[in-house]
This record gives structure tokens, C-alpha cells and sequence, in this order.
């Protein structure tokens, strides 16, 4: 029998970026989720493995991000194969790094690439987003669109749906330290506050502005000035332990900006050097062991170009 | 006896500018105030005259904003001499159009100058801010910011102050429509409730990040889908009668972006051609004459210097 078969990696994403809350997302080189695809006529519809997850996907076709994508994609284009996804994690869940956007993202761009593109990224968008409804509830853009496009994106508008790619100054580093704790989403998203005080969102707007004017002057220091979050932070901030310290000792050891990465618990932080970027991270992570809690360093050049065929 | 003498015009500047609350101004080429000093050492400390405001502002050097600045750099530079002002008001009042920040720039500008520029323009920011807080009781920035340097000036922070010049496409044109009704600045504070919805916050952060986004890639689309206020204009809006037809019939004769200039009641539409802007003018007064309001429509480029010795 004929099976076609294809192998992808789709990369970790800092969503909200301090100034950016559920609208900015950037892309790193990794880690990220790897997914091996194997399409024929004779297969059962779909069988799903995963690998690296300790358990803790579903393993139920109905119910995982890749195959829910995976499965949307076949339906819009009106292929009726069998498909079998063998996905491995090698990037934490629940980590606030897009694991869940990874996983939709590597699924549908294998597939995508084993049936010649007949997808643009941006049709694939909205299928992808849907992996995001299926894992978070909602369909959020801010990890699925930086996953899939590479870079900076602006989520602009959702009705209509609009992303536009931001320039990210060719320096950049971003270190993620993942501490070993668990903040689940729905936690993250309760201790926010349904209103903000004007006077923080002008503070927060006057940053981001100037945020976006570094980002096409390639301006470092206005960046390190303007990438400070007044909204969102102090709310989640209570939930990782030391995050004030950890954010201290990263502006010390040369960070331009640190915040949390997406819901957390992950923080991240730009810095202009790999040098810094390593030293950045042992900082972190020492903050965490002085609290015994075990963390990972992921230190990684800004993703340009999305996933990627292995 | 020695008397040295300058003229000076400042501009009509427009604040908000839909995406940018308390954050973002722009200035126009005209209209204006014109201020004419005189310094000599054998004045009395102050003489103020005021032509063209209907004897409605303070002849009182010690509350009027022109003679206000004045006295603050006069004692911050050392300088005891005497000074006849004559400040001509070009420009409608209480429009919305930043006629005290115009008063503020031009004096400042004005003696300044006849000094040989002792002092640069970043110096003279705080002095001119001075002149706000004495006319509408906060030391705002969005307003003699722009006045101050020309071009789009975007108030990243107050403490610090910093002030960042944003590139304006050059085809842009700026109509305003100031409808002769009377809405108070405090009136229009006090409509702005002090929290904003996240959602809105989402929403209009999206438009603000996508706004300076294509001011720098002169994407003139992009600016139009942009540039549109979720937060404030839908609590101003009432304040002036028939605002959401007049903004309906801008968009219908070509404007990319319409709201409410400062803190109105004029409204200032953004386009991409002369003959449009002036087009654009006509309906909204035409909106107004329907509900028997007179209005003047000012038309003009974007203003890139600032303030300029005449």
C-alpha cells in the first residue's frame, strides 16, 4: 500500500510580550514539537501516539489539538485518508511557551506540506486557531500565529481576523525559563480583572507604541524603556513564586525586558547578547532553586520562519 | 531705549488621534496663534494684550498660559526685563483644537528665540506643559508636544517625560470641523468612566500597535482599518450632537480615520488627498447645519517643524 510520510517541527512562542496582552506573540528557534505523519488510503481513519507528554495529552483523535486540526484540514479539502500522527512533545506543557499552539501548528503545516500546500499560512490560521478553542477554549491567535508565520505578530483585529508580521531587531535573544510548577490556564486567566484603570492603560499604551517604534528603528534601549507591562503582570505575578526577584535579578544581568511568557508559569526576557541571554537564565533559575523548585533554561534566537520540514 | 522684538506662529494641534488617548498628537500647518513680544528693560514686568478671543481669556499675566510660560523661563534663565505680549488668537477656543497649548508654544517659542535658543526644545517641554496645567489643570503633553516639535508626537511616559517623533505619511491631510457648541474639557473628562473594559483594552491596543505599525510602512490601508477609538469616543460622542453621522459621512467621502479631536468638540478627519479633505470638510458641516449648528472647516497637511518665527 502507498503511505506518505513526512516529518515537522513547529517552534515555542512568547504570547503577550509585557505590552502585548492577546495580541503579540513571537516565535523561537526551539524547543519546540516535533510530529511524524504517515498518510495512506488503507489506514483507520486516524491513530494518534504520543511521545514525550508523561501521559498527560489525550490520546483520543477527537480530543488532542494536532488531530483536531489535522482532522478540520482533511474535512475543508476533501480528502478521505487515513492518517497516522505520531506527535512528540520536547518543549513543557502547560508552560505558558505554546505547547498547545505548537502541537496544532506542526500537525496542520506536515500535513499542509505533504499535500503540496494547497494552504496558504494564512487559511491555515483559522484551522489552527481552532486547536487552540480545542485546548484552551478559546481561539486565541497569539501563540498559533507567531508558531506559524515565524517572528513578531500583531493579532490586530479578530473579527475580521488580522495578523501582521512586526520587525524584530536582529540582536534579540529571548531566554524562557520554565519553572517546575503548575498554573493551570483557567487560574491565569481568573486573577485578571474584567476592567483596567484608564490611567494604567495609558501608561501600558504609551509603552507599547513606543515598543513598536523600536522595533522598526531597531532601537534597544527604547525597547528595554518601553517593554513594561502595568496590566497584566501584577496580577499574575502572585502566582509564580519570586517572580518580582527573578524579574530583578534578569534586569541586573543585562535583560531588556522580562515578563511572563504567555499565562506563565514560564518567564522570559530580551536581552541583546547570547551571553547575556545564558547568564540571564542562571539568574532565573536560581531565584526558583532557592525556593526548591527545579526549572529549565531555554535560550534561543527569534524564530523568522515558522516550522519547518526535518 | 532697547526694544528687541519677534513675531511668532504656532499651530492648532490634534490630540488622541483615535488610538491614542492622552498619548498621541499631532500638529496641522494652520490654523493658529501669533504672539508678538517685545523685551526691553525699561518695561513693566508684564503687559499682556489678547486680540481675536472675544475677551474671553485672562488679561491677568499671572493666569493667562502665553504669560505664564513666559514668567517661568524669564526665571529660569535669569532674565529681569520687561515684556509686552501680544497674543493673537488664529483659532477657535475650547474647540478641541489644543488653542491653550498653541498660547503656551508660541510665547515660549517666541522669546526663545529673540534669546538666541538658550534653551532646546526638550528644555522647553516641561515649561510649555506648565501652561496646560495652568489652563486645564494637568501638566498634559499630547498638545504642546506636538505644537512644540510639528509632526506626530507620541508621550511614551510623564515620570519620566519622554516624547518620541513618529513618522506621518506624507500624503496624509487633516480636516477639522470645529462645531460652534460649547463642551467644557471637564465636562469632557468627566464622561470617561475610570476603568476600561479589557476586552476594549484588547481591542484597541490591537489598533494602536497596527496604527504606528503603518505609519512607519506608509501603509495607508492599514492606517484606515487602524484608526478607530473603542474606549473614549463612544463616551464623547453624545457630547456632540450628530458625531456618529457626521464620522458616517466622512468615511462615505473618502476619510481613513474620523473622531473627535482632543477633547472636542471639533472632529478632525485623516485622508490621503487635498481634494477629498476638503470634501470631507463640507459633509460634516453639513451634518451640523442640518441640527442649526454653524462650524468652520480647517483643511491642511501635516505641520513638520512646530512653531515658526514670522
Amino acid at each position: 500500500m502507498a503511505i506518505q510520510t513526512i516529518k515537522a517541527f513547529a517552534p515555542a512562542t512568547v504570547a503577550n510580550v509585557a505590552v502585548g496582552f492577546d495580541i503579540l506573540g513571537f516565535a523561537i528557534d526551539g524547543p519546540g514539537d516535533e510530529v511524524v505523519l504517515e498518510v495512506s488510503d488503507e489506514f483507520h481513519p486516524m491513530e494518534l501516539t504520543i511521545l514525550g507528554d508523561d501521559g498527560q495529552l489525550p490520546l483520543d483523535p477527537d480530543k488532542n489539538t494536532v488531530s483536531i486540526v489535522i482532522k478540520l484540514m482533511m474535512d475543508r479539502l476533501g480528502i478521505r485518508k487515513g492518517v497516522k500522527i505520531q506527535l512528540t512533545k520536547k518543549m513543557p506543557l502547560k508552560s505558558g511557551m505554546g505547547s498547545s499552539a505548537a502541537s496544532s501548528v506542526v500537525g496542520a503545516f506536515a500535513l499542509n506540506a505533504l499535500l503540496g500546500n494547497p494552504l496558504s499560512k494564512s487559511e491555515l490560521l483559522p484551522l489552527v486557531m481552532e486547536g487552540e478553542r480545542a485546548a484552551c477554549g478559546a481561539a486565541h491567535a497569539d501563540n498559533v500565529a507567531p508558531c506559524l508565520f515565524g517572528g513578531l505578530i500583531l493579532v490586530r483585529s479578530y473579527e475580521p481576523l488580522e495578523v501582521l508580521s512586526l520587525p524584530m531587531p536582529g540582536k534579540l535573544i529571548c531566554t524562557l525559563v520554565h519553572p517546575e510548577i503548575d498554573v493551570p490556564t483557567s487560574i491565569s486567566r481568573a486573577v485578571l480583572p474584567p476592567t483596567v484603570l484608564l490611567k494604567n492603560m495609558i501608561r501600558q499604551t504609551g509603552n507599547l507604541a513606543a515598543f513598536i517604534s523600536a522595533l522598526y528603528t531597531e532601537n534597544y534601549e527604547l525597547l528595554g524603556r518601553a517593554i513594561r507591562d502595568f496590566v497584566i503582570e501584577p496580577n499574575r505575578a502572585k502566582l509564580i513564586p519570586g517572580f518580582y526577584e527573578a524579574q530583578k535579578e534578569a534586569f541586573a544581568t543585562g535583560a531588556l525586558g522580562c515578563s511572563i511568557s504567555g499565562s506563565g508559569p514560564s518567564i522570559f526576557a530580551l536581552s541583546d547578547d547570547m551571553d547575556k541571554a545564558q547568564t540571564i537564565g542562571l539568574a532565573i533559575r536560581d531565584v526558583f532553586k532557592k525556593q526548591y523548585i527545579n526549572s529549565e533554561i531555554f535560550v534561543s534566537q527569534i524564530n523568522a520562519e515558522g516550522p519547518r520540514i526535518l
